[in-house]
């Protein structure tokens, strides 16, 4: 019997947290290793269950990582990146297509709807979600990587609030081409659009680092142009960096970039006063 | 960290329960020494927030206590009781029904608002709640004691879903008499009415106890009348499981009858697998 | 046959009236002497649930009087007052609550019902309705009396149109103390928030009266500065007359200020041009 | 103010009337020799826009009268009746269409508009709202006189609550002719299909009398067949009868056939206990 | 197979036409000589029913024409006009309404429905749809004719979606007078108020013609001041070209003036490319 | 102008249909040899743009074919079939699931934006649309090949009316197994649920064909079980016939089995009299 009044206790702490984000909107851009991980990704989607059931909006933006490259190599076709972004050729967009919103995107809506909660795939193709323009790097033809030109949120509205949209950051341009778009911008585009309460990057680190690789928890959006000249952000970081900087000047409170591979990192970065990882605010 | 992760997991334990019981509603009869106890009383103010805020009904029905006796006296009324039941003549009506409309039921509206949740007291009478019929006990004139002749469920539905119904069990009866209703039985009558998913009654016991005062565990509808025929249901305690039982038959699922003085009651209940007190079903 | 001919003339002579308020609302703040007459009291509920029935919203707000001194005294607790405010220490506020909440405000939706209307008593502290702070005179500690801060319309709007709110001026502050407010001021802030057509004070008196103890036919907020300067309003009439203006200011159409011993004064004020008691507006 | 007092009252004593008839549907067949007195439509008319105020749903059925016959003569036309059907060949429609649609129901809903009412004239072609098929009356060929086969209250509910649709009885065949239909059938195939609470027939007599010529104050349908059989109700008056009792049949409350010269017939029908002329109940 | 296959490209070319106009409003003005020819009529009634299925709105704007003049003749009443403008007094506005309202107006609707649409007939008295005042001409006293002063839209948006409004251009002034509007006039005002697509008007001729009995396809409202000092717009055409104007500055995108002769005109208008007749735009 | 004439009479001949069908659903199976001729392709997806405009609600169910079959071969996986159903070991799920719901759907989609109209990818995954189980064929182990236990038809009616859903007929068992599920029986199971008006299959042949080869160009389901008997329909036939039946007896009104490579086949079968392929009725 105590041990269950300690557990009543415990869910009591979330009960100001439970207050505050009631009908908010969170975009999480679910990705890196934590998707490679079964327990990791196990914990992750009950955490979204659980957040979607006390009435948070819940958006799930994915990556791909190594199921694309795993498919490229058996299909003969070179993998090549540029300052994180890959070179994406036609054959290989068609892969990364296919592995995005075929493979990745129903593995998630399925362990989701296994678990309890009611998840739909889309990619940005459907309802014109995320329509896009190729990005046209300093030096190099990357091919069919795109940059968001639009967010239509209409078919996310039409699914809320049974359904948890999970998006694959693929895209269409105004001439019928299918565009790779990265998944950090991706999802910091939807999030502006909606005018989310939190965007939330999982990511393979514990935020962003100095330097001395140390942690910077808090981040001022005014601050980024600053770090990017002094080389803090550098290379294929900064286009994510000035996406979550526009979604903060849109309207998103606070955007957080976490470390997926703690446990429950969601939760911990909501429910706790603390909170883990780095947050840019205005 | 770890000890957040822990936190984490008794959370998402109560996962399964949350999707279980999410927009159904809950009536749970309040009273007895937990109304007196304010430690007990602000954590099943929390649970009943908490309960809200995941998306559960709640209508909360109290009954009098001590206050009442405090009044009366200070008053100079008399106070007589038979089986259980108050012998109300019209003077101590006057003071049942302000210490129950005026005290009680604001203590509580105001308890919960400051909490951050937001409740609404109402008595019998508002929107014709609870209307009712003086109560015929076999021996003696109980005076303004009345039985719940219909419920009128409009006003609940009215403030749903925004607000917690905070009832006190004074009604009205056809001819204008301000009649003072049993709370359990009270609580029955409006559970049964909106086919609730269940009836918890806060008790200052255990649940049902046998002869050898031990807890019943579990009990049928069916079995009620032979517990009264062999003098385990008896007296005060007659009418009150009657009514549990009528409830049940008319859709409520299941009837809990918990001790109140166990913190988070009704949490525990809920949350549990094994839950405790007593379970009345069909 | 001709008698009724004639009675429907009179019916048609309301129609102007009728379709000029028909969806509008109007606070009535009910209390004094009329309270305490059963035929004056019958005949007020019969004209607020006719005026409902056409189509006018009714929002009741009572004072207490007599029944408050009462029990008061049967409990042995002094009574003072200060320019019309009761000195209210924490004693004197329960029994206050008691009576307004518990009693008057009960006997009031009960008498409604009972002729047919639908109505339902809240207390400022339902749903939040009402948020006051401690009213600080200049000279004297008036104890728990309180000021309005903020006035939460949603649960008048959720009980709209089914029912008519009959409010009892009790009210929490920050603290979790609760607060007694005047009813006249009470009401003038409800009609404030709610930019109703007509608010109406039932009086004691024909309206406002001059030094010559005339009736004020009409009154501009503009000239309320200036009545006070010259001591026509005075005490506690003060803080009664501001609210008023505040309320014109706010977007009340007109404020009105009748002798509630008149029978059917309510219906006559509304349905007949020239108007009894005394006019306030912008 | 003595005099405004019993003005109040006399709006009072409606009240139980008003609560007993709110948002019921009252079907009136407008008609006969009160069309063409002003005086006593224009008390027609301010009674129906008092009805509609306070929440009676209106809809008015007019006949045509002496305007028709007004412009067949001017025209040249001949006219001839049997057993109180019109004999219509083409040319006649075309006249008593224009005069019911074209002048009598513009003119009606003019005059509601001008005393602060919403009105809509519709024809039975409109939205479909009454098909009909040649009547065969049993020895004449009466022309384009229409029997009512169906009732799309489609329109009528798209107006609804705004308006007081005021219809004349004018309707289409499958073969796209026009159909003349009496006012009193019709009004009672529109009641039939609304199930309203009142279908009320405006006449030139004080209501059914029987062969001494006095009133019948209340008939039930299963008496019709008889009363057709004794010759009390004889040649054009049998299927109006019908229409009644069928409609009385359908879900009709009540059919009142009233004496349209009585100033406020309507209202003194609907507002006294007594009420005046022939009821037919089931 | 060949030929059906030919049909379906036909229907598809349409696709773009349908996706530009989907769910936006035209206003047509219907008559001159199209009215009178039945072939004509009923191209025009299946293209109206057409666009109404493919989710345009429609609403119909009629004029009386040759129908008029037949019945003044027959009851010896005068004619005359003025500029365009009939000389209307009493006996013949008593005429004109009749013959509008009840005759073409009702033709209309009910050719509608037998084609298997749903119209719904109004004059511009009913709800009060169009409000108009005594039009002064410079030189003569035009009589019962006049001009908008107010167009109440409740009435089409009650209608909407389900019926075709099909307007008689009669209407009252404040005074009660029933007035008679030019039905290009009428037609504007509507399309103005509601902020119509289009506003298609059908005439005699081929649209606007200049000095030498060309064609101008397209007319700026900034050019038509000119056009009337120069002389090509005078006389009636005037006060018609500054409601077409006037329209367009108040937010209709385009006026249409074409031939009502053409064989679907209406369709050929809207779904293809270069149109027919003279467009008035900004 | 003639031309144009002419083009509107064709539209004009779609009318009686387009009034039949508005509102109502249909489903339409889109596979085989159409889906790899671009023209054909282009063609279907303008025509069903054009349905969803005029107010058909669309929904397709697309097969799979020969993309599946390349990248199998590209990845040396083996490719086996036994009646018609391709044996499904997790290797070749896992590329059909991608080829399905990454390539062609995607495609699908992206097209049908393109034209103009606005799309969104489902699979049967997504918002629990198709759960299924394993299907037991006789005598092989087909492996990851489902049977169709549940249609969700939430995520459908969320989408709707603004999108049309395209289905790739992939599935989640209770296990959590991804299920291949033939695209005809897919799309029969979603036509049943949704109580379609039709159930569309678009074919490689002319229909359903009778041992002569020749149409057979009308079947009742009672005749199904005759058929199958006799081996007019045989193998890999037997289900897919068995579920168009199945969908006929639970409320669509037809299923169609048309050639898919006719030019606009989808319009001429629903918008010509005679209709081509076959057709099973109830």
């Amino acid at each position: 019997m105590e041990e269950y009044i300690k557990k009543a206790k415990v869910l009591l702490e979330a009960l100001p947290y439970i207050q505050k984000f009631a009908s908010k909107t969170f975009v999480i851009k679910f990705g890196g290793s934590i998707a490679s991980d079964t327990g990791l990704k196990e914990s992750f989607i009950k955490d979204v269950i659980l957040l979607k059931l006390i009435g948070i909006n819940i958006i799930i933006v994915h990556g791909g990582g190594k199921d694309i490259d795993y498919f490229l190599k058996k299909l003969n076709i070179d993998i090549n990146f540029h300052d994180g972004y890959r070179l994406t050729d036609e054959k290989t967009m068609e892969v990364v297509e296919m592995v995005l919103s075929g493979k990745i995107n129903k593995d998630l809506v399925a362990s989701i709807n296994k678990f309890g909660g009611r998840a739909c795939g889309l990619s940005g193709k459907d309802g014109n979600l995320i329509t896009a323009k190729k990005f046209k790097a300093a030096k190099v033809d990357l091919g069919f990587v795109g940059e968001v030109q639009n967010v239509d949120k209409k078919i996310l509205l039409a699914l809320d609030p049974l359904f948890i949209p999970v998006i694959a950051p693929v895209s269409m341009d105004g001439e019928g081409n299918t565009l790779n778009i990265n998944a950090d911008i991706a999802a910091a585009a939807v999030a502006a659009e909606l005018e989310a309460e939190k965007l939330i990057i999982l990511s393979d680190r514990d935020g962003l680092l100095n330097f001395n690789n140390e942690l910077i928890p808090s981040v001022k959006t005014a601050d980024i142009k600053n770090m990017i000249k002094e080389g803090v952000i550098y290379g294929g970081m900064i286009p994510k960096a000035n996406s979550c900087a526009d979604a903060v000047k849109r309207g998103v409170k606070k955007v957080h970039i976490i470390n997926g591979s703690i446990p429950h990192a969601v939760l911990l970065e909501i429910f706790t006063k603390k909170g883990i990882g780095t947050q840019i605010t205005n």
